[in-house]
């Protein structure tokens, strides 16, 4: 058996390494066009920021350390230029000699990645503007910053743009982050990315949303970003994360077949459309495992174990990739955001009916110090009750409940299954009801009927227009409440129900869900037609959290109370008589 | 529905909160003997070391919270004397008051709790003698601390008792704890309790193991402890962690069941022999739901949840609880363990076929600073690769890992579910193939036949003496090895192959066991019968951590290599030739 493989990376660094294992006979080469194998690409923004400060921390292993610990033909700096399918030979070329020549295979695996977008706009080619893939342009982008850099632009508020964002922050730099998309971290519903953007403010970093760049020219020390709203930023450095595009020309060009987004199509063996062929890692086309769609998701986890399983497969075994399902964290200077799963926006995309909730917890129990906020939002069947997705943003703990949660998707569990979970409790750690025990009793509850909810896009669309009920202490509902909400205190419904509306449905909040919750159970007993704000007023917050396209230096910046609350000024009754 | 709560603790007030929100009609009281309800027991030690500093905090709820916001008809300081189950009726004790008086019932919830045990031995009444349940208890030991405590025992290495010797360390006193059996953490499995004796020893506490107190006597200033070896540890705070026993009493006289060990008998609603008698929390016996067998688990989020379930089913919901999986975990000065699910002793006690694999990661990518050590342990079925149970020592992330194996347990999935895992990466967080995945692989390589593993106490007694193959550096051998062991290591195993026996079992190790299985791997396919010594030498350390029962003072204490390594001196022999 002699096996190549294409890219000595994630995907295909594992592929070889696990080659080698089942298999001490084989002829394994591992082609990799850079001069390094296995290198820690998402660690590559920390070393710009000087977290990570040794370089060789990035090198996970070394191409001589593969070829003896794993007896592999290592070859870097060799371009794989053309396959021969029918031959089943590749064309390699040597990228220091220049030298081509050509390989049999039996099998070939193809790891070869995904490039980071270069949109083709004028400018694009100046110095001063970088991606970020591999050591080499870690490399240039640190030497730039080294040399003094005063003020960056970030194209694209996407997990690497954020990461480097942070990093640069951290370097001292004056940072602005510019992103198409009306928000950032587009992968996230946009209310989840609320506190990200605050956090991104509070940092000093200007934050230009629903903005994109249009070209850039060349100033005397670096470049001016042109924006198509006409804005320019003067920047000694640009970094370009608008995504990226799978590397799959090798694989067009041999006829192998590519989805529509361009990711290499292989079956749950991993197999191309040619059998003696496998693909892995970011340039392929995966199923996700929530929507059984094809999708494209980069990530190193997926790409690590695909290279495992086509090892697998072409060792014999039938080993199946079960698909992806998206798990993902980023960290943005003190703040977590993660998710699982199908996203609201994807399953509206997909029309798929869904329900979802908001709780707003902390991290471990609120009696001992140091407790963080998160907000959870769970995304789940209306009809079964299946765990469709979910995201967490805050502090600490965000990146275990996504872990859950990412566990019971994998399971096909329900939120009636969450109610039951064993979690691990001590005062440090979490809660005798843990944030997904939580989430699930609220869903739970909503799929039992015992609290009907309303979501609060739906309350501000609502033909019957809602007595909407605060029931919260009046202080909390004189430091901000929504428009035109009446207050009675949860402690006091009970003995004012008699003056409130029985002809129109009532909408209850209180600042996260759950004295809401008590007041919708308390009014649904009693004769009202009631429902729950989804989230509370916190979560209203985080959706009337839109940020401001451009914040003008010296202005403002909206306060942790989102934005929404403080751009219309507040009418703060006192305490208004209820009719 | 008139329906009465004896307990106002954890069970007690969730029973009492859920049934409100179920129906505003019912009539409802709660009856607490103490003056308290709801507050946090799980906090009561971290408010004597000063870590949690208002004690208000430590109120969860209070009577008159529960009265205005619940409706409640809440009693403290009142004792349930009686039930009579033919007129359900029981017998209430004001206790202030010291007036008797009846109430009727429809349905009744048990949530008594449990009380620490105090055995018969001669001195345990005397001052200074403290149990830790309560406010009451709380705030009797922390003022003796108060006052100023020099020197203190405590009496069993359980979850509570090491909560208050780290506690009593960071107040300065002088702490010895006393343990009846051979290891700290009783429900834990020994060798994983290792790194917690190291972290003890480290902060200057005297561990005590195998030895147990069989008198006390009065001294000046405090207590003498006399131990069954004639020891004799004078302390001015003595306190008993032994463990605690159902507060069975209420229930036994009114003729409920109750199992062996004194937990009330309910089926799977939380319903006792009498169907209008519901019980929860530490005074119910539980199903385990990895054996199916009854036990009794003391654990806040069970009772939590069983309170809940208890007032679903009485308003008419048949609700079920599944059972307890006995997840737990405890924080030891920087040192944090967790498990969930069985334990190899539970299933050698119960002749369970099993297997075990161990790994020692880190909490997150090696190369972004501050990754911290952990040891995760994990059992699961050798046939079908079911996970039974798992447990995990270290750092940061142990929660995580160990909630994550909660959720799998609970989800019925295999040790090749793990493999799949698509868990949350990113360098901060954890790592492309997580800890969890680490655990999967070896255990599905395992199930597979991929690589034969040997544990340790097989090695030890195996009757064809094993060819040992150390497969470290030279450095890592000379630093400390197997006796016996020979030193090849794994970059230099496939040219030293001819010098290997053929005729004799060779079992090879590294120190977590990666190396070896890449070893064991060369070795299968070259004609060798082989294995891998499970979790490497790092593993065989825990093993050898056996602590010396006493540490006289000024004594060199074991380093963290692990004692057995340091107490035979080692032949660290220059490489040998390999015959």
């Amino acid at each position: 058996m002699k096996l190549i493989i294409v890219g000595g990376v994630a995907g295909g660094a594992s592929a070889a390494a696990r080659a080698r294992r089942l298999s001490e006979e084989a002829e394994i080469l591992l082609i990799e066009r850079g001069p390094d194998v296995s290198f820690a690409n998402c660690g590559l923004p920390y070393y710009i920021g000087g977290e990570i400060v040794e370089r060789e921390k990035l090198l996970v292993t070394t191409p001589e350390r593969l070829r003896t610990r794993f007896k592999l033909d290592v070859r870097t700096r060799s371009s794989v230029e053309a396959i021969d399918r029918t031959a089943k030979k590749i064309r390699v070329r040597d990228l220091a000699s220049r030298r081509e020549y050509e390989e049999n295979y039996d099998k070939l695996i193809l790891a070869p990645g995904a490039a980071p977008l270069r949109p083709p706009i004028p400018g694009i080619d100046l110095p001063g503007i970088f991606t970020l893939r591999n050591l080499q342009d870690v490399d240039r982008i640190k030497e730039r910053v080294d040399q003094g850099v005063k003020q960056a632009v970030v194209v694209g508020a996407g997990f690497i743009g954020l990461e480097l964002v942070e990093n640069f922050v951290k370097r001292g730099i004056a940072t602005t982050v510019v992103e198409l998309q009306d928000q950032v971290l587009p992968p996230f519903d946009k209310e989840m990315t609320t506190p990200i953007v605050e956090t991104l403010l509070a940092k000093g970093v200007k934050v230009l949303l629903g903005q994109s760049a249009d070209g850039f020219e060349e100033a005397p020390d670096g470049v001016i970003v042109r924006l198509k709203s006409g804005q320019r930023l003067p920047a000694h450095l640009v970094i370009l994360g608008v995504g990226v595009r799978p590397e799959n020309k090798l694989a067009v060009e041999a006829g192998l077949e590519v989805g529509p987004r361009g990711g290499i199509r292989v079956n749950e063996h991993l197999q191309t459309s040619d059998p003696n062929i496998y693909a892995v890692g970011d340039a392929i086309e995966v199923k996700d495992i929530v929507s059984g769609d094809p999708t494209q998701v980069p990530l190193a986890g997926p790409a690590n174990r695909q290279g495992r399983i086509a090892a697998d497969n072409i060792f014999g075994r039938a080993v199946r990739y079960r698909g992806t399902q998206g798990t993902a964290i980023v960290g943005v200077f003190d703040r977590t955001a993660a998710m699982t799963g199908a996203s609201e926006k994807a399953l509206r995309r997909a029309n798929r009916p869904f329900r979802k909730v908001y709780i707003h917890p902390t991290h471990h129990a609120g009696y001992y110090p140091g407790a963080e906020a998160m907000t959870l939002k769970l995304l789940f069947d209306p009809t079964t009750g299946r765990v469709l997705g979910a995201q967490a943003v805050g502090g600490a703990g965000v990146d275990k409940r996504i872990d859950v949660l990412a566990v019971a998707i994998q399971a096909g569990m329900t939120v009636f299954d969450l109610e039951e979970m064993e979690l691990a409790y001590s005062p440090q750690y979490g809660s005798a009801k843990d944030p997904v025990n939580m989430a699930g009793f609220v869903a739970g509850g909503l799929m039992r009927g015992d609290h009907p909810q309303t979501d609060w896009e739906a309350v501000s669309v609502m033909a019957d227009k809602p007595f909407l009920l605060d029931v919260r202490t009046p202080l909390e509902y004189a430091n901000g409440h929504i428009e035109g909400a009446i207050n009675i205190p949860v402690d006091e419904l009970r003995n004012q129900l008699a003056d409130m509306p029985k002809d129109r449905p009532v909408v209850t909040y209180c600042q996260v869900g759950q004295r809401g919750y008590l007041a919708t159970r308390i009014l649904m007993q009693t004769g009202f037609k009631v429902s729950n704000l989804g989230g509370g007023y916190k979560t209203y917050q985080m959706f009337g959290g839109e940020v401001v396209n451009e914040t003008p230096a010296g202005s403002p910046q909206p306060s942790s109370q989102g934005c929404r609350v403080e751009d219309r000024p507040l009418t703060i009754p006192a305490k208004e008589p209820v009719r």
